[in-house]
Formats: C-alpha cells, structure tokens, sequence
C-alpha cells in the first residue's frame, strides 16, 4: 500500500486519546497463562489475547481510533481502504459504530469467510484484481468517487495510537514485564508496542517476530532503509506487508531487535495454542510465540508478555489438515 | 460406570469447602460474550469458559474436590479410575498435586493425545478392553491390588460440590442471571449447576442439554427412572454415559427441564464459538449453545448463562472436516 514520506509518529497525547476513545468500545481483552507454554519457553509467558477482540484481531483497535479521529463532516464523506484481510473488517465495523459508509476495496481471490465478514459488517465491498496496482488504483476510483477519506493499515499516527493500546492493557495488567514480543508486518502493533513500553519503562526489551519467508522488517532495521519482499509465500497472511518510513523509524527507535521464524515453527507455535490454551489463532498470531519457542532469545526466567494478534483463520483449511501447499503471495496486509 | 445406590448430593457446607479447595489451585476461567451469538438467539448470552480450565475442562474442579476430601492416609494409597476422557484427565493431574499415585484405567482405543495428556500428568495408564465390562473389572483388580481408592467421575457429593464451583464463579460476577445452562452426560455439573444456581436465587431457571442420540437423562428427567441409552453414538464423547440416582434426584428437584439436540446441531454451534469467539470446544461444550440456538427455549431477552465445559478435541479430526463417520459408541465418560 502506497505510504507516505510524512506520515508522524503518534504524540504521546495520541497514545492516551486513543485509549479513552477506545474505553468501553474494545473488548479489554483477556490475558491468558499457560503452564506448558512456561515449561517449554523456560519463561514466564503472558498473553494478550487479541483474537477475542472485536472483528477477531487488533486491528479493531487502529481503525476505530482512526475512523474517531476525522472531523465530523469528513468522516460523514465515508471511509475507504483496500484489503483481503483484518484491517478491512475492522474498517467495516468502525464505520458501522459511527454510522458512515465504509468501502473496502477485496481482491476476488480473497477468501469467502472474510468476504462475508466484511459485508456482514455492512461495508460495500468492491472486487479488484489480486495485485497491488489493481487494488492502489481501484481505491483511488473509490475515493475520487466518493468523496472518502482513506484508511491506511498502518503509515497513519492515529492508526499506531490505537494498536498502542493493546500493550497499554497489557502493561497495566501485568506492570512487570522484562519483555514484549509482537508480530511485525506493516509495523503499526510493534511501533505502538514499542512506543508504549518505552513511556512504561526504559528497560522492557520490545522484540519483534516476523516470518522468515517475509523478513523484510528485519532487513530493514538492520539496513536502516525500508527492504522489500522480493516474495512472501508465508501463511502468515497479516505478515506480509512491508514497514512505512514512520513506522521503521519508530521501530528503529524503541524496539530491541526483530527475529525471524520459519513456516513450520509457525505451524507448530499455532497448534499449541490450539491444543494447550484452547485459542483460536491465525498464523500471524503465531509468529511471536514460534520465535519465544525456538530458544534463540535468551528469556530464561523472564516475564514475558506476547501480543496474539488475532484469531481470523479459515477453519476448512487448517495448516496440519492440508499438504503444505501456500496461498498466492500478496504484499499487502 | 458402577453407581452407589447411597451415594449423597453434598451438603452446603461441601460447596463451599469446594470453592475454598480450589480457590488458587482451579482457574477463575473468563467469562466472554459475544454480540453474534446475542443477535442470533435474541438473548445476553454469557459464557463460563471451563475450556481455558486446567487439564481443559470443568473436570478438574470435582477431581481435585474429591481427592483432597480423602483422608491423608487413604490418598497416600493412590486414586484409581477409569476413562477415556476428561475425567482421567483430571484424576491425574490432582493426583500429580497432591503428589500421589494414579492409575487410569483407559481403553485401548482412547485417541492418541488423550492418552498422551494422561501419561503426561504423571499418570500410571493400565489398558482395557473397550466395552464397560473390560473397563469396571481392570479398575477393580488395580483397586485390589494398589490400595487405591476409586475415583468416581460424578456419583460422588465432592464431585458434585467441585463440579458447582464452576456456576458459582459464574453467579458472583454476572448474578443477575435470568437462566442457566449445561450439558448433561452423568450429571454431576448439572446437579453442582442446579444446587449452586437454587442457593443464588430461587427463579433461576436451570436447563440440561443433551445429544438427543444418548437421551437418557431426559427420558430418565420424565420417568423419574434411571433410563438406559440402547445406543450412544453422538460426537458429543463426553455426554454419553447416563445418571446415577443421586443426579437424578438432584437436577429432578432444581433444573427446570432437559433437552436434546441433533448432531447438526452440535456441529454448527460448536463452529460458531470457534468461529466467532475464537475458543476451541469439545462437541459436549457446544450442546448448550445448539439448545439456545434452536429456538425452541423462550429465552427472548433473557440474560443466559452458559457453562462451556470443555475444550479437549483431536485437532485432526474435527467433525467438519470428514464424512460423519462417529466414533464407537461408549456409554462412559
């Protein structure tokens, strides 16, 4: 999705708004324990569980804030965004709770449930080709046509405030932590996490997960420059956009460091959670807990607190119920 | 299972010892909501999530309740029980706690992960044949030959008073509860539910669920008799055993009424609350919920409980994803 070179951090005043806008409308959501996850990690493991948040992941969180930030007369005008995924259900339920109209723009291979997600949230959903030209240019029409104001998914301060407010809870909840582990796709939970430690106390270590197979945050805190995917054949579908200036430069900033896991560790940190803790996770949500798993952080003994992103998954295509065949690459969150 | 013709519902002074018992040892399981299951059966729906409980279902709370009323000496023999399922479960890992020996007597064709959980807890795992004949005579002959004391999944007044504890914590944070809802197998949640929920308030409606394919605790509610299933096959695994005299007498004298549903129904309930709540539940957990969605029960606007009982499924083989082939019918728990 098209970023832009201006886009700002939040304030910390943003921070704080979002989490009153978001007083009372987001589910707080539980933090979940595990007995095994601690015995397997060596730690002590505490999880946000984001997959029983509205529309089913964090995103709720960004574009309510988002949708609550424009001025009455433009909000009016509607939203729009373009998106296969969370970000475009959340989008449609924000627009729903303010009462204006949401266009979001689907690629027509996207799966049926959140096809039927997003117009079961009342969006007028428009079908674009499956790349990203198709889909940059189809929201554009929308938006010229409309009157719309866009939603980006994540190069937008007021976006970042609000997936702030997840490690906000967190935090509040749980004020001990030594350290926060969040996926990392187009950057917006890991800024907000990290930005929010970082008021919480200088020493909690912000880390963020990534699928190897879409590593390009990784290579770009290392690099200092935003890196692309030349590819991003991960399951993990949430994970596969790439960092915004705003959003590397936060990372760069707050975080500690960004690591990589490869697609059967996610498959297998996934099935835990299914098993052990009874949560129903994506594969994006699984990428923190792989990387927690296979022992290349050195987390003995420390309390750790893992943003689960979400729990919006296909249950006719389960990853240990099909041969390991991907869905088609798509940059975009 | 063999039932006592003189086994006693507990006293009020057992369910609280009960709650006291398992007061930092059981989970405080949340309690979740969710607006698409309100919409759909017209009421304010509140879950007790017994699937996030320790070993992944309410079992735990009577297990742990039982052996810890034994007496020092008694307990230090060892427990002995037999089960294919959450009940074993449970058996070993309080066994585990209070640091003594387990046997389970478990039938040869239990599903791999259950009898692994079982061993994992720490469990001695004695197989059996699979029929009821194989499964008393094998726990008998352990009991002869360790010492042990027999474990009974729920004709038993400290089952029955761990099993309430469940209602209870359900009550104290959402006590304006118009109905409460459970499945019924055995019948020691349901007694536990109805003895907790009559306490509480006196107009509290408390309704069983069962699987209309192993009915007998509604035709037994009817006939005031204990009613034999002639078959059991329903995927709802942890529903098929039948009452013993003491459940009977219970519930006949606190639930309002019991009924049944079809296994579609299960399947689709149980697909919801994976699908919308993002919780793993076992088909017995889903029943309830079918009850609520048929619309036969006249609970327009009525604020309903639920206890969601459990959570322990073969990821492998989820009944949306094969032909509706059952598993052997097995009138235990």
């Amino acid at each position: 999705m098209v970023t832009s070179p201006s886009a700002a951090p939040p304030t910390e005043e943003m921070l704080d708004r979002a989490a009153a806008v978001l007083d009372g409308v987001a589910h707080r959501t539980p933090v979940l324990t595990s007995s095994e996850l601690d015995r397997r990690t060596d730690a002590r493991v505490v999880l946000k569980c984001e997959c029983f948040q509205r529309t089913g992941s964090f995103k709720f969180r960004g574009a309510y804030t988002a949708v609550s930030s424009l001025p009455d007369a433009t909000r009016r005008r509607g939203v729009v965004t373009h998106s296969s995924g969370n970000h475009g259900q959340a989008v449609a339920m924000a627009a729903r709770l303010f009462g204006v109209p949401a266009t979001i723009v689907v690629p027509d291979n996207a799966p049926r449930a959140k096809v039927a997600a997003i117009e079961g949230y009342g969006a007028r959903r428009v079908p674009c080709a499956p790349n990203m030209a198709s889909r940059e240019a189809t929201a554009a029409r929308e938006i010229e046509a409309t009157g719309g104001v866009l939603v980006h998914p994540y190069d937008d301060g007021w976006i970042v405030a609000g997936q702030s407010t997840a490690a906000r809870e967190l935090l509040a909840e749980c004020p001990d932590l030594d350290v926060l582990l969040a996926p990392v796709g187009g950057g917006g939970l890991l800024s907000g996490t990290s930005l929010t430690a970082s008021r919480h106390a200088s020493d909690i270590r912000v880390i963020g997960a990534e699928p190897a197979a879409a590593d390009d945050a990784a290579r770009s805190f290392a690099s200092g420059r935003l890196e692309d995917n030349a590819s991003a054949n991960t399951l993990a579908d949430g994970l596969r956009g790439r960092l915004s200036l705003m959003t590397l430069g936060v990372i760069r900033r707050h975080a500690e460091r960004i690591v990589t896991v490869d697609e059967d560790a996610i498959v297998g940190a996934m099935r835990l959670l299914w098993e052990r803790l009874k949560i129903v996770i994506e594969p994006s949500a699984a990428v923190p807990v792989a990387a927690l798993l296979d022992g290349t952080l050195d987390l003995q003994g420390a309390r750790v607190g893992v943003i689960v992103s979400g729990g919006n998954v296909d249950l006719d295509r389960l990853p240990w119920h099909r041969p390991a065949t991907l869905p088609p690459a798509d940059d975009a969150p």
